[in-house]
């Protein structure tokens, strides 16, 4: 059995507990939160204080962090990795060498396994553009995202003066995608990969147009897409956009020879994106326990993990049923 | 640089050849083939005699073997383990835990690495099985191969008697391939998932209801399917059906939650299957090069490779550009 520890209990450590459920071969030992741990309502895992997590002397294999990579995640990682193995989904593309680096020092140091952002996009969908590279190296690799909810997005529209909620989707280009599956070859820009759908919810006194241009004319958000908005009520946004489904795709498209090329497509349907995120991060709770047993430690990415560390199964068991 | 040898050179072989000028990191040595050398026409590789390959002399990091599952690789593979790292393309799924087992005993004995079973069905869709499983244990896994000529069911359909010639495509139920897209559950037959389209050349004198009738009673070949069969001329056949198409696909789909299903979908849409199998092979001789000179001895499959190790980026160049 494995052990674990699930750290930060939000829609993603919910997640956890329920993803654990159906593992057999792993147990969830506690949450550890920094809110008052009386407070915390979970599916049955046993609640306690963050810090006790820090004493260090818990029989933990792996500790799951669940917080969130803007505030959390860069201090908690290499924190806890001086104590447990520990897996992250931390998703800041531009920083996680940087993240990777400080969680490294922690773990090599204290002998503990770290595997960092083990979700899906960074992840499973790294592993496939890295599969995609290496096989067919000329070629061009296309990663879209959605239909689903950007946080980021919908955090920026909330920003606005006059916005009281909202929520931002990204939507592929579906015909766009369709002829990269032809094998046609494109150049693409931010605009002719997605459209992103904005539902607003205005403040008492603010003015639609106004607030539309602001939106469709924000730097690094909005202006280089084609961006719709949408103004609703608040009890419409409450009832309509709780869920959260995502998904994606990354396009590999390559030419073995002048006269032949292929295409690699991965694709995610996914109807909850915390469940499904955590789904990914206790396959590489397994493959971090493991190799911490094995005594590899420091900081590891997907891309350094083999695929039979993630599965319950034995070696010949793999060969037999799944080679 | 890695030096690489081909071992035999037939359509995979020459793939091979055509793959290694995509990868500026690696460095044909030699082609080794059981022929007469002077008779194999190359793309420019040197051709060897394959019993100077077994002298064991030669500078060479790494040998893609590309010989046939049924009378070759059996033989071949742990053959040369003894003298180099060997990577194959064995696909007989029955088999190879016993291949695997062979292959084993003779590449650790000689400090050797030997990854087997790495085209893309065993190999890339091998992993991507893992992978779908391991994140959603609580799913259902299946396989789509084509539209591509199966070679195993056109050598059936060669071997009855007053069959001159034929070919056999494998062709996927799209109709099925939607519904599970869409999150349907459902219990498959054979049946239900592929149909399989027969172009056949018939001797002269033989009746085509009799041999229609033959082809598609045949167990274990046809009797589970649907099977059409088409009689054309041999000039037809030769014109229409001498290109190497194939593709196919994966599909995991599997519950977090009883709320929440996802679907995971891998799909290969390959114009030529040697070629694609033999940049598979590349990409995977050199993560075989890679762990040899780690030390990392003895026979591996794919679910046995970390990915970083089919690239010929540095860790830090992964982690900034594909991560």
């Amino acid at each position: 059995m494995i052990n674990v520890a699930i750290v930060g209990y939000g829609n993603l450590g919910r997640g956890v507990e329920i993803a654990l459920k159906n593992n057999s071969d792993m147990n969830l030992v506690g949450i550890y939160t920094r809110r008052d741990p009386e407070l915390v309502k979970t599916l049955g895992g046993l609640v306690f204080s963050y810090d006790d997590l820090l004493s260090g002397k818990h029989e933990i294999d792996v500790c799951i962090l669940c917080g969130g990579s803007a505030h959390d995640l860069p201090v908690q990682t290499p924190q806890i990795a001086q104590f447990y193995n520990v897996v992250d989904s931390y998703d800041n593309h531009d920083l996680i060498p940087e993240h990777f680096d400080r969680v490294n020092h922690m773990s090599e140091m204290n002998n503990h396994c770290a595997i960092v952002s083990c979700g899906w996009d960074p992840g499973i969908f790294s592993v496939q553009r890295l599969i995609g590279e290496a096989i067919l190296p000329q070629g061009t690799t296309t990663t879209f995202w959605g239909e689903g909810v950007s946080q980021g997005h919908s955090d920026a529209l909330r920003r606005i003066e006059g916005v009281l909620d909202a929520v931002q989707y990204t939507i592929p280009n579906e015909k766009i995608i369709e002829h990269l599956r032809n094998h046609e070859t494109m150049t693409l820009t931010p605009r002719d990969k997605h459209v992103r759908e904005c539902y607003v919810v205005l403040k008492e006194g603010y003015d639609q147009e106004k607030i539309r241009q602001e939106i469709v004319n924000m730097p690094h958000y909005f202006a280089d897409y084609d961006t719709e908005v949408k103004f609703i009520s608040l009890e419409k946004l409450k009832m309509d956009h709780e869920a959260m489904p995502h998904g994606g795709l990354v396009l590999r498209q390559g030419n073995t020879s002048k006269e032949f090329s292929h295409v690699m497509e991965y694709k995610l349907d996914l109807e909850s994106n915390p469940e499904f995120t955590a789904a990914a991060l206790v396959a590489y709770a397994r493959g971090c326990a493991r190799l911490s047993r094995e005594k590899d430690y420091g900081a590891k990415s997907v891309l350094d993990i083999a695929p039979k560390y993630l599965s319950w199964k034995t070696n010949e068991q793999l060969r037999k049923q799944i080679l």
